[in-house]
């Protein structure tokens, strides 16, 4: 299977979600284009995104939606539940404990980790905040694959290289900041104002030039 | 100037975070082979990128950091502060609250609403969270020109309804459930189990073939 570009992964986890919508809908088969309009996309790129994977649907008749769930969700290994730690309990850490889809899509927060000690020793749900002196020795035991990294700027490049002298090899950064790591190790950083600054190059289009929008 | 496509416009606020990092250390000039190799793209993209707007930079000479960084922020429509409400005051809104990141782009959270009772009347830096039942109003009154919405999944829909009725224009929505709304008005979605989907895919792949990552 050759290497896939980051937005074809993108719109492929935007369509395993329409796919999970229609599945608890009771929907067997689903077309192209109602996969395009419903995504945002075109037919012609729903088609090509799918058929790098192989075969899917049947001409006239769409995709089975079971089976297109199953095949998406192996393709973006999400068959497995994946044991994720998080590093920062702050507002940011908190509310990304608390979000939905994490637990939906099986990747499952095992630790928590602060550097304060008014936090640590806090009970978030069946977890209990730890210090994060003991990161390494926990990230062990435990099994994880995944960080979630949600400290400030100044602090996140260190966490990260404890992080993977740790041997974690997938890490997503809310640290509004750019982290160097080796290769072999994968960084995703969010940055909700970039999806804010897309709102507003459209809105100032608009204003530039109305109906642009 | 013709209509830029989204991951266009993804690129360009990481460059201008790039631009705005090296200004503050008081770096003058940026070759695109720098930017590119510090945005994980081309120099090629980044070339092209930016010549969609217009001449910048000089052959040999690279381009003028504060120069850049004007001409970006006026591109993404940066040199006004917007007017934004967070509607949800709930573990995501009280993160996005404190987002230094929207702030510092010039997106000012100007109002805070909630259904919840207990939330209502508490105090968050100078704000006051406000019952969402003068909503309408209190959008008219401050001019708020972006909304945020923080609400849960079953509740979204209707919140934005009545925000596209009060004239927003422009919603940056983290309810997980698609949206509709008329033309003319722009919505993004963010998913952040999108970004955790995108590491599960590439830790997969280097499970499946070493080395793939």
């Amino acid at each position: 299977m050759k290497k896939v570009s980051e937005p074809t992964i993108g719109r492929l986890s935007v369509y395993l979600r329409l796919l999970m919508e229609l599945a608890e809908a009771d929907v067997d088969t689903v077309s192209s284009e109602e996969l395009a309009s419903r995504s945002g996309t075109t037919a012609a790129q729903v088609r090509k995104d799918l058929s790098l994977f192989g075969t899917f649907g049947k001409r006239g008749l769409g995709y089975s939606v079971p089976e297109l769930v199953t095949r998406l969700r192996a393709i973006l290994g999400l068959e497995k539940a994946w044991r994720v730690a998080l590093v920062g309990a702050g507002r940011i850490g908190a509310a990304l404990f608390g979000y939905e889809n994490f637990r939906r899509q099986g990747f499952n927060i095992e630790a928590v980790f602060d550097t304060d000690p008014t936090k640590v020793g806090q009970r978030w749900n069946g977890l209990v905040v730890e210090a994060d002196a003991g990161m390494e020795r926990v990230l062990e035991e435990r099994g994880i694959e995944i960080a979630v990294v949600a400290v400030p700027a100044r602090a996140a490049q260190g966490v990260v290289d404890r992080l993977v002298a740790a041997g974690i090899r997938g890490i997503l950064n809310f640290a509004p900041t750019q982290l160097d790591v080796p290769a072999g190790v994968v960084v995703k950083t969010v940055d909700m104002a970039l999806e804010m600054e897309g709102l507003s190059y459209a809105l100032s289009r608009e204003e530039r030039e109305p109906g642009a929008a």
